[in-house]
């Protein structure tokens, strides 16, 4: 079997052309450490602020306003913990949704074991948050506000612009996990009105390990990682700049091409002829969805077994999540959206990218029907309607 | 200029052969993510576990002990806060040295503030630390003991068997930053009884933003970055991949050259040429020291002076740090050898790796006399001695 059809880019995506050149030409000639002060480490210094320059141009924001990470879970962590940090004389109390990534909800988790706490906002059947729920979430002592611009696992865009604007109404920090929405969409944290956005290199085509954050100007803003001057004082550590480099190439590569419409295209062709097997359902929002993501729940497959059967025929796909893979329990992003578990257990994401071709969508909408039929044929469940 | 004499090894090496082959080859077919199940995601987890074991193996350790992390100072700030978060119950009290690596340092003053205390040995004029005083500042609610193996700045190896053992008896976790230390001498955790021990991989020719944390067997682990279940659930976030693989095979490289005798030999050549230098001194133990690092002081010659004269010459180098450069103060590790503030000012760290040549010596003792000359004869403080 050797056809392959990578359908989790979601996941990660394969290193773009643009950002593996990039690359390359750094780690033959830009071998040096940004701080140091001879001619190689600041040729090393000079890679990294063109780099932090494109990827604050790309979202709108100032250079200084940008902090890289060695990823979006650092990056999340770190602007959870630091608005905690910085506005604790306010209060402890933390806004988000119960669709959000681990990173933040894991965060958030360990948080509320010190005393701080936190108000999960449900969604509705399609992952949408309600902003009426959200205002009267809100606090006196609500010190953060953390919702994701996009969804992982059922591509819902949450309405951010909106929940900015509430946030600044009511004096709480707003925090925003953009690691799917980042190359994908456009975004622009002054339209947005976010203080803190976290961004992950490897969902838009960049390295592995390089993330993110952008913090207003004027926030204060608390270290995660202590050491070293790097990042303003504000993250130590020696900066991956090889792999920096090729996130702003991936970045400014895509921008252009946002909101990725041909992706999208696809992503329709795969919903329409995957929703013709028959109760299959998609998830999350059918209009406003992130271009790349195609979700779905067949009731009486299981997703492990359909990603098996998948991966036999060498589509690559995912249940939900590559972070919550090997369990068999249906995701909390499944489970928040309401729908029964023996359901929520058919889950299956297909997550293209620019490089998914109309011919790949038609080896799986050739290859799926006859897998799920197959698996509800082995179901005691499945009754033959 | 054209000629670029690279001797600043300590603040970051130039991707090895072997490094680079590696990463170019899992950057072309690798870019799973290793927590998805289809095979584009078990290739890149094989690569992953095949990358552990070998750097398990480099360093003695069980495939299972090693945690890959973005680089040494996440290392270094995630054993302290593990060991203080899951010995609390025994009491606060932590001991280091007082030529720690800022990454060590200011993660122990972040503690102090929170009502640890510290307790930083001394070191004598070789930079070498007291067993006695170590004995000696051992209390019954001492939970970690953290010493580097070797020193960044003046290259002393420090006695970490020792320690160990004095650790072990007194049933302190013990925590060693190895950084310099791991791909430059033969470093084995069994052999050094540590409990925990960071190594980075851009300082043995691997790439930048990758570092491992090696945890003993059976010892408690709490997180510092919380989300997916990456890393045995210890450390959240899609692995580096290409970076981590580039790590293990320059490690893998390397380790049967260790400790790299021949660059312990174009060391001495370049102390024994420099030392002829009036008023020079070598900082750092004349012994035992890491095979790359010369380090110096010149008195009435400024250290950033040096540098920016040799720079023009096309010889990179530093005064102590990457970390600390641009300060002109003297750093903490030449503070703690008791060097006058006037002479610890005129300082310098030559680094050398696998690439330095007899020629480039020969170049940089060629070069720096005349350059300390004219320095002093600027000098106001200098005698003409």
């Amino acid at each position: 079997m050797d056809r392959i059809v990578y359908l989790d880019n979601a996941a990660t995506t394969k290193l773009s052309k643009a950002a593996r050149d990039a690359m390359l030409r750094q780690m033959a000639n830009g071998y040096g450490n940004p701080s140091s002060t001879h001619s190689v480490g600041r040729s090393a210094k000079d890679a990294l602020e063109s780099a932090r320059a494109k990827v604050a141009e790309a979202i709108g924001a100032a250079p200084g306003e940008i902090y890289f990470t060695g990823g979006g879970t650092e990056a999340n962590n770190w602007a959870i913990q630091s608005a905690v940090e910085t506005r604790k004389y306010k209060g402890g109390h933390i806004i988000t949704s119960a669709i959000e990534h681990p990173a933040v909800l894991n965060a958030l988790k360990h948080l509320e074991k010190s005393g701080r706490a936190v108000t999960r906002l449900g969604v509705d059947p399609y992952g949408r948050i309600s902003l009426d729920e959200l205002r009267g979430a809100i606090r006196g002592d609500t010190i953060l506000i953390t919702v994701m611009t996009a969804n992982n696992e059922i591509g819902t865009r949450l309405p951010i612009a909106e929940i900015g604007k509430i946030a600044k109404e009511r004096g709480a920090l707003f925090h925003t996990d953009a690691v799917q929405a980042v190359g994908r969409v456009p975004v622009d944290v002054k339209e947005l009105g976010v203080d803190l956005l976290s961004l992950s290199g490897h969902k838009f085509g960049g390295a592995k390990g390089v993330g993110a954050l952008y913090v207003k100007k004027g926030l204060r803003l608390t270290p995660l990682l202590r050491g070293g001057g790097q990042e303003r004082g504000a993250r130590a550590g020696t900066e991956n700049v090889a792999g920096i480099v090729s996130v702003a190439a991936a970045l400014e590569d895509v921008l252009p091409r946002l909101p990725l419409d041909d992706v999208a295209r696809k992503r329709d062709r795969l919903i329409e002829g995957l929703l013709k097997i028959p109760r299959a359902r998609l998830t999350g929002d059918p209009v406003n969805r992130l271009p790349g993501i195609a979700s779905f729940v067949f009731e009486c497959a299981e997703g492990e077994s359909i990603l098996l059967l998948l991966d036999q025929c060498g589509v690559c796909a995912s249940t939900g999540s590559a972070c919550s893979s090997g369990s068999h329990d249906p995701s909390h992003v499944l489970r928040a959206l309401g729908l029964p578990h023996e359901i929520a257990q058919g889950s299956l994401r297909l997550s293209l990218s620019e490089e998914t071709t109309d011919e790949e969508i038609d080896y799986v909408l050739e290859k799926l029907p006859p897998i799920i039929e197959k698996l509800r044929g082995m179901s005691p469940l499945w009754d033959g309607a």
